[in-house]
């Protein structure tokens, strides 16, 4: 850790320096209290990282490794849980069960591999980390058996390599976090232009190993479609994709390593698609008198081949919080060029809504060429991205003042969606109500596709103070059991990890997963890459 | 074979019925000779059917399967060899060597199994066939060893199964050939719009197995971003992946299937993303003082975001063939919308083609709502998919009168291109001088990437009868070699089969093909499916 490095809350979201005082806390919660209706009184406050019981670490670095690894408490602590409302209440409360025994900070490509062949002499399990922003238990350190276990922190390999503008592509370190990629690429006038909701955080690595879903709610919805070529250290060696706008060889290497979730190898490095920055924008709200017919108008829209940048519809109650809408839901449609104006997309688009019954609002549209505004890009687009990337601060002030609070998400074929979305609310509300006594859903379409759109879900109850995590996963069991009952994915951009096993099981080919393992098999033949992610080791 | 049903000729293109006169032949013959300015005078025919020594079939089927099974020479011939120059040109000669010992007809999913479960009893391998049209030898039964074969033609398995018309999407039997899909969708006033250009003859079933490329020249290049999910039998078992329009959960088991080629499993069915008949197109030629001034433009419209369907630019030597182009290379672009008029796009890819010096001729705009026009296209676009449909059918006089023909394709990205194409172009020029005496070459795009084109390449030359393979596989490897040096994928678009294996096997990751391997094992045990395509059984 550099002296003076801004380090992320040992136990929740966002940087230490960005914790709100008590008081602040206390205003947001009497605030979050008046709007749901419930939530305990009183703030509580997390456990200081010192008073927390730590398991001492069972392993000890080799003295070649030493410099690159710690066991600080702090590391060890940030490093052992990710960031579910099952993590952070934990983490809270300082349960953290699971520590790494070390925490490795890789320099290099050789570092990583020099961690890797320790961990295989020591028979220690490896767990490749970006920002440890996982909310499916991907990079807890929680095994079956009592090995030890190294997380490898790539916050090292964090730079833009190459950029090559006339193929717009760059070459990008695996630990690149959003906002540090983002950077580097706007000296060169270009964006890559995937924000996923934790993208202050996350890495290019780690949106890569778990397929993480982005900024376009069309096309380009998740990484995979960026993704030019992938370099990764697996133990038995490095695997490197050619460079290529398209192939047909065999299958694709990239996509295999695509969502395999650390238990191949470290993803160290990635050419990636990238784009000039736009420079027309135009988006508008439409509120239709129901989701049901605001569905409709995307599915006209999804299937038209207009290609929004944002197409996502709310529904009532997350319209209602939204302000824009007081009783109906909202479809926030956008749409954005580098090359030409989008109003014709925009006025197609908005035909397709009012067809359903859309009213649209007013149409804004910019255009950076002629306006010189900064690069903030101050729109109703930029304002939603703002308060997008708020909602896990959010979640922080739900746990201390007792709300149970959880997303989650997937994707359905358009035939099935109708019915798919009332049984998945109806679970969610009747288990609530059993376990929590009370509480509140809502939906919104994060992407969408012409074959079927991407539901989130949100939901907040009544916490029990320290039965939380057994509340949560209460709920989590039947809206995930009814999601694969109703013909759902188990998640359409949070990956698979540990939690959303017993229902990834039951999703996947039986033999893709035989296929996994024994190609894991052969690339990590002592099985020390993250154990127990996406399927059980051999 | 029913009775009455047409068959394709046993060594070429097209149904035997549509096999030209020898005078008509002739006729041909002598207007190639005359454009070309080489090739023999004398117009060979090919050896009938009924003198081809075949090798006695090594094994019988067993009692169950008998009903299914052929050993007739026909179905042997015609099932020995692929389509590539150098299989029709030995199929011409009667040079066989290597047909299978059975043919076995599936009728259902479960025939297929017992196909399987009887092949590993018999130690045969069994290879999965759609039309036949493989140009890399991925169906010809050409092993390291000299165990039997068993072609197993999927042509029974045709039909469209389902169509769900709210998702725009269709379960399709894999043995279904392009017209026969495209008749039962047009049912629904839907389309695949995948047209290869075997789009007569192969299969579903083929295009996923392979990587096929499509009609699209942007977003939807390759069969890949139509398939929803796919079916397969293998040796242990089923495979299946469920409906889903985008999913986050693991790496995707479909693109694990999507270019296996046949290694781990026999697809049977897929659900494949389909649309509603485009009605509005519009199209228009620009010619170009230079090819790498029409590369610039067409640079510049792949990375506007305007998805042209057709954006192929022709090099001088091709652009002179359509008679549109005297002088200069010519860009064939066309859009296409089943929702709203295209013009305005089009507009919008000519600005771009004036700022690179593009002249662009009459635009051609037809609506299919207005004009009631029938179904066939009736624009430019559409005489355009008729002569690419009928390349093919050439190279049968090409083989007749002594030419040495071939194609080869790839993709690189946009900043290497320009070398690229002049050293590809000097190292096919040189390899024709030297192995042929003479020849021409020229290059055309078929796809473009935001990041790069897809170049396709094609070479004629004056052949020395009798020894067309050797002076092929000369003229193959050396411009083989010169792509795989220069960057290039060794197949953009026609599959690895077992011809492109040397170069495949310099491209991928090492690693990828022992994770391939290992997966393959797991899934075929005993190694029967489709032994030496795409890498070495183990």
């Amino acid at each position: 850790m550099a002296v003076g490095e801004r380090r992320m809350k040992h136990w929740g979201w966002g940087y230490e320096d960005q914790e709100p005082t008590p008081e602040e806390r206390a205003e947001m919660a009497e605030g979050i209290r008046t709007h749901l209706g419930f939530g305990a009184p009183d703030v509580e406050r997390p456990m200081p990282l010192e008073d927390i019981e730590l398991r001492e670490p069972r392993i000890e670095p080799p003295a070649s490794l030493a410099e690159i690894c710690s066991s600080e408490r702090y590391d060890r602590v940030a490093h052992g849980l990710g960031k579910a409302y099952r993590d952070v209440v934990r983490a809270f409360r300082g349960q953290v069960e699971n520590p790494p025994d070390l925490v490795a900070f890789p320099r290099s490509e050789k570092d990583v591999a020099n961690i890797l062949e320790w961990c295989a002499d020591a028979s220690a399990a490896a767990i490749p980390f970006g920002g440890g922003t996982s909310v499916m238990g991907g990079i807890e350190p929680r095994f079956d058996d009592d090995r030890p276990a190294v997380t490898v922190d790539l916050k090292g390999l964090d730079r833009v390599l190459e950029v090559d503008h006339t193929s717009r592509a760059a070459l990008i370190q695996a630990g690149a976090t959003g906002p540090s990629l983002e950077n580097q690429l706007r000296e060169d006038g270009l964006t890559l232009r995937h924000f996923p909701q934790s993208f202050e955080y996350s890495t290019l690595g780690g949106w890569i190993a778990t397929r993480a879903g982005g900024h376009f709610a069309t096309l380009y919805t998740h990484i995979d479609d960026l993704v030019e070529s992938v370099r990764a250290i697996t133990p038995s060696g490095n695997w490197e994709s050619r460079r290529l706008p398209g192939s047909g060889a065999g299958p694709s290497p990239d996509r295999l390593l695509i969502g395999s979730e650390g238990t191949l190898g470290v993803i160290t490095q990635a050419w990636v698609r990238v784009q000039e920055r736009p420079v027309h924008k135009v988006s508008c709200g439409v509120t239709f008198p129901a989701f049901a017919a605001g569905a409709e108008a995307v599915r006209e829209i999804s299937q038209a081949g207009l290609y929004p940048s944002n197409c996502r519809l709310l529904d009532e109650a997350e319209a209602a919080l939204t302000g824009a809408s007081d009783s109906g839901a909202l479809l926030v449609l956008g749409f954005e060029s580098a090359h030409h104006p989008m109003d014709d997309q925009m006025e197609l688009a908005l035909e397709c809504a009012r067809d359903h019954g859309g009213d649209p609002g007013q149409v804004s549209s910019s255009d950076r060429r002629s306006r010189r505004s900064p690069d903030g890009d101050g729109d109703s687009v930029s304002a939603w991205r703002n308060a997008f990337l708020q909602a896990p601060y959010l979640r922080d002030t739900f746990v201390a003042i007792g709300v149970v609070s959880d997303t989650f998400e997937t994707a359905i074929t358009w035939d099935r969606f109708a019915d798919f979305h009332s049984t998945v609310m109806e679970t969610a509300d009747r288990a609530l109500a059993r376990v929590c006594g009370n509480g509140r859903v809502s939906c919104r379409f994060t992407h969408v596709y012409p074959d079927g759109p991407a539901p989130y879900f949100t939901i907040l109850a009544p916490a029990r103070r320290n039965h939380e995590v057994e509340q949560w996963d209460e709920i989590k069991a039947a809206v995930s059991d009814c999601v694969i009952d109703a013909g759902g994915t188990i998640t359409h951009h949070h990956a698979v990890g540990r939690d959303h096993r017993p229902w990834y099981d039951r999703q996947r080919p039986e033999l893709f997963v035989r296929a996994l393992r024994a190609a894991k098999a052969e690339l990590d033949p002592s099985g020390i890459l993250n154990p127990g992610v996406l399927f059980d080791p051999a």
